[in-house]
């Protein structure tokens, strides 16, 4: 059965739903507005643990096994695990894989990491290789502030439009099945985006060097589903914060979307994580994407997974939303490759869910 | 339709066929014995590059090009790309996906990544999400020594267990029909494997951290789809080298199975890319296994990938095997856990493929 559609999209149309949710966020993250849709807030960062990588792959731990529970769901009724993080050799997902003992597929992706467990656990379910899966990702800020960055200990001076890695975990179950008592949140499409690099080479400007990537997944989402960006109630990028998501809004524009639609339908988690007193400079990011610093925009992976487990699944559950196009955006730069010279390369992919 | 059979286990009835396959290698892996089965064998490591992570990402780039040219298909008819490699953030896998423009899917699971890919890429042929995919890994010695170990430079001396890092590419084309003229290879049946922590922290025995879970996801395998080691000509695991593949035969002896049968069916990659004569102590490596010093061991992604897409296909396409069942094996050690007191798990994914 062919279920691929136009060139880089595919359909679910066996059924593959959104069961249940988990999230573990910081201290900060726990501040913002966003604060009563998470499951767990942690009081310190560190999470009772040794070390802050340690503590993030506990925090995805946890945020798995609440998705699990609220799913009513056992540990054993997962066929399959798969989540990434920011980290080298995604050490917080497989610490967490190595304790739960489900068979696990590691994804990289940056902050579209996501997105990118979603869609590859939609097409597990869909092509009826799994009954229940577990996707997810994480990030946390001292561990990527220190890896990507500076110390932490250092406090660093940041740019106007650096982002704040989010310390965030979302998980989400996908099963072939609705669970009983919730409302039934279906995935129906996928686009699985290229990488784009629009030459930009300054890590304080992420939104910017993930924008084009976005929008090249959206408009290839909407010309091979047929679509037009008001068949969604929302589109929403990760963590392109307040700068990349004007970059996205223009870009969409110009390609000749209804700028009232645009503007109307169109936000980022970034944006949405914490409050402007918040003040952490562009927006939230997570997989790879802030500075630290001050704190008003979220990035990294664990910042569309948790806005998305958190608060935009809610918003489905409760009905206050029909359908969502979620676009977990990633930079795919590395830890040595601006030292080499190269710029910042871009992905996104997008996942349709809807309420039946 | 279900596909799932077993605990870990899933079918592929409609049908994922390899099409093509490409494999680029270093020096030393083109003075190995598996030499006449590389499409393309370096003089110089560096390939007229820079860095050795742009030749990395570059010998990954012509090894996909070649499986594609070789199942008589052009880039625009592949859909999606999924790829890994040993270095942070992809680094070779993601400015790879950059240059080739086409959909593309990060994964990480260590020296595992080869079949990581391959399952998957089979998952959304077989599901009908994708026509022809592109699946693939890579390590290269030096890109792996300077970020697990030491300076190349610096010329350690490595213990005897120590496998090699190996320099090398391997990529699979899988579709949803053969390529005319190429007997048909099928994938039939893959298994995901668990994370299993034997509580090795001793970086230079990584045979010995992955067996366990090579060991569990054969028997699971062997469980799942109700067959015996013997239903496959020859069973082989990813980079456990000597010490790794006589643990592995141990275990699988005291599991139950026929030592005979054991002996005479099972092998593995990191044993076959060098000679004696080139001394690598423990065997071939490549996604972060190996320790650099001498060789006659190979690891790392690029290993199982280029020993699969070179040797162990084209055993497949001329009919010497005709079953075969590969399971790579990852080390998921990150550069910093062992600092953090951790010890190294190990993961290993299966695929099994049969001549129609």
């Amino acid at each position: 059965m062919n279920k691929k559609i136009g060139k880089q999209s595919m359909l679910f149309p066996s059924g593959a739903y959104l069961r249940g949710r988990g999230t573990v966020v910081g201290k900060k993250e726990g501040e913002g507005p966003l604060a009563d849709c998470f499951d767990l807030i942690l009081q310190d960062d560190m999470y009772g643990e040794k070390s802050w990588e340690k503590a993030e792959s506990k925090m995805l731990k946890e945020a798995m096994m609440r998705a699990v529970q609220r799913a009513g769901l056992s540990k054993e009724d997962i066929d399959v695990m798969l989540s990434g993080d920011l980290l080298n050799q995604l050490m917080s997902s497989s610490f967490m894989a190595r304790d739960l003992h489900i068979p696990f597929l590691g994804l990289y992706g940056a902050c579209s990491t996501m997105t990118e467990s979603l869609v590859l656990g939609c097409m597990l379910i869909d092509g009826g290789f799994a009954q229940n899966i577990l996707a997810g990702a994480s990030s946390h800020f001292c561990t990527a502030e220190r890896q990507f960055r500076m110390p932490v200990e250092h406090g660093n001076q940041r740019p106007p439009s650096a982002q704040w890695t989010a310390t965030a975990a979302g998980s989400v179950v996908v099963g072939c099945r609705p669970s009983p008592g919730i409302p039934a949140i279906r995935a129906t499409a996928a686009t699985i985006g290229k990488v784009i690099d629009p030459g930009i080479s300054d890590a304080n400007q992420m939104g910017a060097a993930m924008a084009p990537a976005a929008v090249d997944t959206l408009l290839n989402h909407l010309e091979d589903t047929g679509r037009a960006i008001d068949y969604y109630d929302l589109v929403v990028t990760g963590d392109l914060g307040f700068i990349g998501k004007d970059i996205m809004t223009d870009l969409l524009i110009d390609a000749g979307l209804p700028a009232a639609r645009v503007l109307e339908r169109y936000d980022d988690c970034g944006t949405m994580l914490f409050s402007k007193e918040q003040d952490v400079h562009g927006g939230g990011s997570g997989c790879g994407q802030s500075t630290g610093g001050r704190a008003d925009v979220g990035s990294g992976c664990g910042c569309s997974a948790a806005v998305f487990a958190g608060s935009l699944m809610r918003k489905l559950e409760t009905g206050k939303m029909k359908r969502l196009l979620l676009i977990s955006t990633g930079a795919m730069l590395s830890t040595i490759s601006p030292f080499q010279g190269e710029s910042i390369p871009g992905i996104a992919h997008a996942v349709a869910l809807e309420v039946e």
